[in-house]
């Protein structure tokens, strides 16, 4: 899974994921989007609105320095417990200040939200202006759903970029969408691309499927998973094979030879393309 | 809130989790679980089939000392990317032995599973056996529903539960409800009860909310939450208030207690039950 050095964190924060509340649907989307980018996801990790917990773990993960992108999802918002943006500036150990152009944002957006008749004044309250106190050092991303602006903090000593967005799923998307051409070509600059394919066998036994997954696995530098179901279902064994490549076409090529080697090993016209 | 040291970690292990083809509803599932019976989960760790990564995440968080449970899902089958159990063999720096419990479990489940037509033979082939190699000095747990046994290890220095478990969500599923007994009275005995309820107010825009909230948070020892969607929805905003206390009474009584002054401080019957 590691041959490329483009290696992502995803960091998503919120007591509601901890206790069950909220399916975690924001890391599965990012880690996805990442992998298509070329990222290799190495981690996710899910933490509650805890300024301890919350400056160990990043500390902890730009010190490892194997992280090329860290990607932190939820407590941008007006809240008391939204406190991403001063959990980061105590741990980076710099002042929160009056970002201008996060108050720009901030400001620009109740206006415009205030002219579509969604909120009742375009007043900027001190709730309003927390979410414009981001940590000294740090930029903006433009927020076009809701009203907190996102973070970006870049390490120079780890070589690591870091990314702060909401976790309200339709404006974290928005302004993820935002990010894909820096990402894209952060990943390019690693050359680091990934192809996956994936396909049903004639197999029900996971069991049975086993050796042959593992001679795949052997001779060739790629993936290769079986998702099984329960027993009960009795539903034909779906394979996943992706590889990472210096280039699109390499990935694709190995992972089309292991996929018509294993087609061959489980002799022939048993794989079902999905 | 963490009043209670009736800690929880779950690990999720998958490379499939780490590129977004699978989303991680065993973890949601547990957290929910695990904070009802008792339990605060303080992190949820999604990794990949990685040995280097699974030792430095168990070592690290068995060494912390501040987990009662530490429940691990996923790698427990028979292809050869299913690795937890000789991954925790290596980090534990034991042996993985041929277990004859877990042998039993698997034969005697290759045997059911036969018999009902799922499987074309009861033969215990060497992919079938792997499932029955743990750790030395670990316990084993039924598995109602696939083949693979759970894995149980007590580790006494740090005073932690480890469970493996594996990710197919049905096994794991039926698997967790054999070990609720055990959970309920480790999270007894640290005298740890919660209590949440949750409702809607009349309000859509979370900054005029935030301050209100904070009086709360302030006042009583609870947490309190507000979902918000995204501006353009104009849906009421909801609210999750939720506590832990020595008994069940006092959790809910602190949690009522907060909510009713809540109610009074946005001025009476603005909020709705769900």
């Amino acid at each position: 899974m590691n041959i490329s050095t483009a290696n992502a964190l995803l960091i998503s924060i919120g007591n509601e994921l901890l206790s069950g509340q909220t399916v975690n649907t924001n890391a599965n989307y990012l880690a996805n989007e990442m992998t298509q980018i070329g990222f290799s996801v190495l981690k996710i990790i899910t933490i509650p609105d805890s300024k301890e917990i919350f400056s160990s773990e990043i500390k902890k993960s730009l010190s490892e320095g194997i992280y090329r992108v860290i990607l932190i999802t939820g407590g941008l918002g007006p809240t008391w417990d939204d406190s991403t943006a001063s959990f980061l500036a105590e741990t980076l150990n710099v002042p929160s200040i009056l970002n201008s152009e996060a108050l720009a944002l901030v400001t620009q957006r109740y206006k415009e939200l205030y002219e579509q008749g969604l909120v009742e004044s375009a007043k900027i309250t001190s709730a309003r202006k927390k979410m414009a106190y981001l940590p000294e050092g740090t930029n903006t991303i433009y927020n076009p759903v809701g009203t907190a602006p996102g973070i970006i903090y870049k390490d120079s000593i780890h070589n690591t970029m870091l990314y702060c967005l909401p976790g309200v799923p339709k404006e974290m998307k928005a302004m993820f969408l935002i990010l894909i051409p820096e990402l894209k070509m952060i990943s390019a600059l690693e050359e680091s691309f990934y192809f996956e394919t994936e396909f049903f066998t004639s197999f029900t036994d996971e069991s049975i499927l086993a050796p042959f997954l593992l001679i795949i696995r052997e001779k060739y530098d790629v993936w290769i998973k079986s998702l099984p179901k329960s027993y009960q279902e009795e539903e034909n064994i779906h394979i996943i094979i992706s590889s990472k490549g210096k280039t699109q076409n390499e990935a694709k090529s190995l992972v089309f030879k292991a996929r018509d080697y294993l087609s061959e090993l489980i002799s022939g016209g048993e794989i079902e393309e999905i």
